[in-house]
This record gives structure tokens, C-alpha cells and sequence, in this order.
């Protein structure tokens, strides 16, 4: 038994006739993933199942096998009512999980399984995880606890889930067992190379004009990190490439020999400077985003600064960050 | 046994009382990380073990464990005569091992350990696996059949070759068994965080901006690939960054929606134009390679193209592209 909690979770499901598995707002292949591997398990099991999501799934998951059971509903209209349980997967809150900024979640049976750090444990049960690279990945191990064998399908959606939350196996969370969980999905009919293409090698040709942009605007700042700001006119210009700065902040801010860390700044809508910030070793750049009003975790975080001036935007990022450098030389 | 030929190199090996192992020229770290983990596994079997190279090792591979035994040699001055036994390691070539064009290796045994494959299969024994991701992977089975115990240090080194010639798990070469070996390392002690920050998160800052002078020249051809071609002039410029075009080449060239490949030109020497290609999902880019004189993978090959005129030697290069392409698509 990998969980205790597997067990409270299968009599729980065993009780139900008809099962709702979400899928969060804008939803990645982890969300998706998780979502059709779960559908697949309890279909298995013999129930009546639902995938619902408060948006339309992005193109790029739609190679996940089963994608179009994934239904698009409005949290505040959809009638619960019809169903005995709710699974949410991979949400670290209601809001995450219905799109609704209020979040307010349906009365019936919720169980929250989760591997975000920040996940408010809104369920009646809650299985999370925060030292699992991937909801994916936590699943294998209940799915393990349940007893569920691993189809081809089923292997292909959790190992979609893996590897797009692992950036292919390299983020920090990656374990050995994370590996050899993968092992097994691969062993089991999961194509790697098709989740490679679809989720990493299916970039707009914008997007990666648009990191040419950032990197051509890349300055090294004394105090250890380098950092890129690009305006709204010329986000525009480029033509406002989304997810862009996210991408960018994963690809390069965390590279650069002799820096600890690394920051992108783009102002995305006029007066937002929207900042991603990630680390290259031990330095915390959460206390960054925090200091700037945001938030996240060690390794990535995130902020939007709201200043009418571009430049003092980026100015203040700035001073937020040496700041934060400076007083961990104190220590 | 994994390969009945690890058995007769074996018996060598035990014959043998002094032993040399090489690094290729500009080793990367499957080629150090290889030869010092053989350097740790025949130093426990007792022999008496030199790692000799054609050049110095980078500084990003001096982490790598027992790094300091790699000894710089001149392969025409030094004395092969007091060794017993050569093994060579992840060279394609006598040339590649010896670092000197016409390559004559010394006349004692020698032993071949590769998965390059264009290997001459230049040895008295050779063991050529070119289905291997890394000579780090296909060392891990021959330590197996040798019942050499994988220690911390051996571990390290086996999967810094793994991680470098996979990049990072994602090159087509990877199987679960790759996954499965990566696992056993990594409980036996390898770090996978320190190889990742070494190799991966240390770039020099004048690359990432060279890079950046990539992406905004990037053009994206009906033909269904893209391309970026910098000049002599520019590159100077730019500070001529060492091995810029063969890691923009991995990083952007097969990663842009709707295309098929891509390629990137770099003046790197005025009048050569060098090309890396990079495929997307199935087009083999070596047969564009080879229209140029070049050569290489499927998934990545390389030519030089040498015209005294830059944009003449673009148009080359993208003739070459899109006549290759016109080809496949009349079969």
C-alpha cells in the first residue's frame, strides 16, 4: 500500500454509481492525463463516468487517447445533482478546479487528489502528495493501491502527466522511483516520443521568435542573476505570443553560468508587468515574488507588478531581487 | 549476459596488468564520465589504469568524480610500448580517439567500447551498440556481465554520460531500459541534479545571447522547415561562443508546430558555412547533410558547406533542404 488513503478513496468510489473527474482550468497534460487515466480506471470498475472542465482543452493535448470525453461545462449551471461523487485531480483549490474565481464547489462527495505544495485540502478526502513530480505520477501509486491494471491507454495519459510536469524528467522533483514508474508506463504501451512531440516540440513559430526577443534584451546583473523585460508594445509587436514568458523563464532564466538565479518580465497587458522567476540551485526566489506581491515555490515563482511606467517596473523587480540577494549574504 | 562479447573482453582484461583508457578529443562527459567509471572498475579489479586524452577536459565536466586522473597526451610522442591494453571508448574513430587527423592508433591491443553508429569498428574487440543512448548506458550492461559492484563514484560518472547523450532522458534513444539503468544509478548514489546543473545550467552568458541572435533571424520555409543563418561578421560580434550552433541546433530546430525539421547556419571560420540539422519526428535530415557533403543521424547531422560568398552558401543550404524535401514527397 502506497497510500492509506487509497483505500478510504476505493470504498468511497465503490459505493458510487456515477462518478464527475475534473480537469482544471486551462488544463495541461498532466490535468487531461490524470483526468482520462482515472475515466479509464473507473469505466474499468464498472461506472458511469464524466470528465468535465471549465475550458475547451488546448490542441496540443488532444493526441491524450480518449481526449474527446473531456466536456466543457459551467460550474454554476452543470447539475450535480445527478451524480453520487466527485474526483478532483491535480487542483490545488476550488477555483483551480471550476474556473470560477469565487470557487465555489457543487454539494456533493469531493475527493481532492493533488500534488501541488499549495493545495488547500478542500475535499472531504484528501490525498496530496507535494513531493510527487506530477499528479500522474501520484496516481500510478494509487492506481497501484487500487489494484487497476495498466492498459496502453491508461499508460500513455499518466506518462503524459509525468513528463510535461517533469520538463522530460528534469525537474528537481524527479526521483528514482519517478523513473522507474516511468519505466513501467513505457513497458505498458506508453509512447514517450509522441508526448515529447505533441507537448515540447509543438511551438508556435511566435513563441520562438518571441524568446529570441528576450534573449536578445538578456542582461547579467552583478548581483548573480540575469533578466529580460520586454513592453507591451513590443509584446504586441511579436504578436502577444501566449504562455511565452513562462516558457522563456523554464528555458533560460535557469541556465546562465555564475548566476543563481533568473527572472523574465513582460508586460501582457498594458500596465502589468507580468514576472517569472526561476532558480538554478538552492536560491529561493519565492521570497522574490513574495516581496512583489506573488508567489510560488523555491525553484519557480511568479509575480505582476502594476505600475503605469514600464521602467519603473522593471526597476522595482530589480531592486526586489537584489534586495533578496543581499539579505541572504547577511545570513 | 547482456553481450557475449563482454566476456572475451574480460579475459583480456584479466591478462592484461597496465591499462589505458582514452577520452575522445573534446570530450564531452559520456566520454570522461565512461572512462572514469572503467578507470574505477579496473583499478578494483587491481590493474594498474591510466585515462589519457588528446586534450584537456572542460570545466564542465571537472566535477565529475577522480576527474583529475585524465591525463593530457600527445598520441604521436607517448609511449604505448609499457602498456598492455588500449581500451577505447565512445570514439567513432581512431582519429577521434587520438585527436589527430590521420589517426594511426599504437600498435598494442586494442579494445573498442561505442555506440556511435559510424564506427569503423577499428579494434582487435569491439563492442558496438549503436541502439545504445550513451556509452555510459551501454558500459552499465557490461559492468553487469562483469559483476563490477556499481559504487557511488561509478554510479556518477555512468549517468553523467546517460544525461549528456540523452539530453537529459529526451533524445530518441531512450528506452526503459534507459530509464531503468538511470533508476539503479541514481539509488547506488548518482546526482542527478548536479550532472543536470553542470551540464545543462551552465551556460556561458555569451552563448545564451548568441542564441537570442538565433531565434530573431529564425525564418520558417513553405517547405515545412526552419532555418537561421548568422554570418561571420555577426558571430564575431556576438563574441564567437564555442558550440553555440550545435546546442541552438538541439534546443530550436525540431521544436516548431507544422514543421518537419530545422536547420541552423553559423559562419563559425569566414568562408565555411556550418550547418546543424535537427528532425522533428521522422525526416531524416542525414540525407540533406549528405547532398552537402556531410553526414550524420536521422535525427541530427551536419555539414559544411564552403563558399567564398555567405548568402550563396545559405542558398545552398536551403536549395539542398527543399530538394530533399520535393524527394520524399514525390515516393
Amino acid at each position: 500500500m502506497n497510500y492509506p488513503k487509497s483505500q478510504e478513496i476505493l470504498e468511497e468510489i465503490k459505493k458510487a454509481k456515477k462518478i464527475l473527474v475534473n480537469c482544471h482550468r486551462s488544463p495541461d497534460a498532466d490535468s487531461v492525463g490524470s483526468a482520462l487515466a482515472t475515466y479509464l480506471a473507473l469505466k474499468k470498475m464498472g461506472k458511469e463516468v464524466k470528465v468535465i472542465c471549465p475550458d475547451n482543452i488546448s490542441e496540443d493535448v488532444k493526441f491524450l487517447p480518449h481526449s474527446e470525453v473531456v466536456e466543457k461545462i459551467d460550474f454554476g449551471k452543470f447539475d450535480f445533482g445527478q451524480w453520487d461523487l466527485f474526483l478532483i485531480l491535480d487542483s490545488g483549490s476550488p477555483g483551480m478546479a471550476t474556473g470560477k474565481r469565487e470557487g465555489v464547489l457543487p454539494e456533493i462527495a469531493t475527493i481532492v487528489i493533488d500534488h501541488h505544495k499549495t493545495n488547500g485540502k478542500f475535499g472531504r478526502i484528501n490525498l496530496v502528495d507535494e513531493n510527487i513530480s506530477s499528479t500522474g505520477e501520484l496516481l500510478f501509486s494509487i492506481f497501484e493501491d487500487w489494484g487497476v491494471e495498466i492498459n496502453k491507454d491508461i499508460a500513455q495519459n499518466l506518462l503524459a502527466g509525468i513528463i510535461t510536469d517533469t520538463g522530460v524528467f528534469e525537474y528537481p522533483l524527479v526521483t528514482s522511483r519517478t523513473l522507474d514508474i516511468a519505466r513501467a508506463l513505457i513497458d505498458k504501451g506508453g509512447d514517450r516520443q509522441e508526448i515529447i512531440l505533441n507537448i515540447f516540440k509543438n511551438i508556435d513559430f511566435i513563441k520562438v521568435k518571441f524568446w529570441g526577443e528576450i534573449l536578445t534584451r538578456m542582461e547579467k546583473d552583478e548581483a548573480g542573476f540575469v533578466w529580460s523585460a520586454v513592453s507591451h508594445e513590443d509584446f504586441k509587436k511579436s504578436g502577444s505570443p501566449a504562455s511565452a514568458k513562462e516558457s522563456a523563464a523554464s528555458l533560460f532564466a535557469p541556465i546562465v553560468a555564475g548566476t543563481d538565479f533568473g527572472m523574465i518580465m513582460v508586460e501582457e497587458e498594458k500596465g502589468i508587468l507580468s514576472v517569472s522567476l526561476r532558480s538554478r540551485g538552492g536560491f529561493d526566489v519565492s521570497k522574490i515574488a513574495e516581496k512583489l506581491g506573488g508567489g510560488g515555490h523555491l525553484s519557480a515563482a511568479g509575480a505582476k507588478v502594476y505600475v503605469s511606467d514600464f521602467d519603473q517596473a522593471v526597476l522595482k523587480v530589480l531592486e526586489a531581487a537584489r534586495k533578496v540577494v543581499n539579505e541572504n549574504q547577511k545570513k
